[in-house]
């Protein structure tokens, strides 16, 4: 009978560690999965973007359009796989990543990869595009200095198979 | 013996359930501790700022300043208390609010609790402070638009009394 007693205590103590084992892996879980993505957003997501320039959901808020500035601020957001046209500003423009990950491409060179953190400054009359990458959702504060004299020009979209080739 | 091996089974089961919620309220606790202060930094915080102008300690880190655009973006960190001078700007600033709590108060007027998302557009020539809570680290981007014709006038500190005095 004392043994019988032990080893059900055993057991008992076996259950209790698998039981704060298994607690302390699903919040690590949790915590890796949240690494890229940021789930406290800063800004609101704003409206969905028209599909003439962008593949996919990306939306925008407008954060500041003050005319005593000259200057634009606002918050961009692209679901996994979703990118801007090739374009370029005459003037540039500045991107803060603040969440997730994404790509940013000048004609001719490669593509880089995008963090939180980054800052890329776009210079005049540089094609170029910009997105998420195809499993991560993408957020960055856009800013266009400038706004008065400060041109975009649409080019091309970002074909499924010249995106599909990132990395 | 079989009521001493039940009530030994109940002390274990128990003991079991206590550490399994133990271990839930501390990831709990962990979580409203980090409510106001998202841990995962967007930029570094930079350098520290001379107290010249500032109270307390407050860095920060250069992020845009590019004369093509005529503009310039950086990122600030105020440690808890920590606040700047009274100050204006002829043309204007905006401040990006990133993480934790912090205030924004202009002349003669009842000062702003600002939090992550809050926007301020400062308008040429007000006269006006921000720094954070006493109890909160506060960021905020700051953008400082028409950089070549904004200018900076320093005024007299935020004295204690006036900051002890808000909510």
């Amino acid at each position: 009978m004392k043994n019988k007693f032990i080893k059900k205590l055993l057991l008992s103590l076996i259950m209790c560690t698998v039981i704060a084992l298994l607690n302390t892996n699903l919040s690590e879980a949790k915590t890796m999965e949240n690494k890229n993505i940021n789930e406290q957003l800063i800004f609101e997501a704003g409206d969905k973007l028209p599909n003439d320039y962008f593949i996919g959901d990306a939306f925008v808020k407008m954060l500041v359009n003050n005319q005593n500035y000259d200057c634009q601020v606002y918050n961009v957001t692209f679901e996994p796989g979703a990118r801007n046209s090739w374009h370029k500003h005459s003037i540039g423009q500045i991107l803060l990543v603040t969440n997730g990950e994404g790509y940013y491409q000048e004609k001719g060179k490669p593509a880089q990869h995008l963090h939180v953190g980054d800052v890329v400054e776009i210079s005049a009359n540089v094609e170029h595009w910009h997105g998420a990458t195809a499993n991560s959702k993408f957020i960055h504060i856009g800013i266009t200095p400038k706004v008065s004299e400060n041109k975009t020009e649409w080019l091309e979209p970002v074909s499924d198979e010249e995106y599909s080739k990132l990395k």
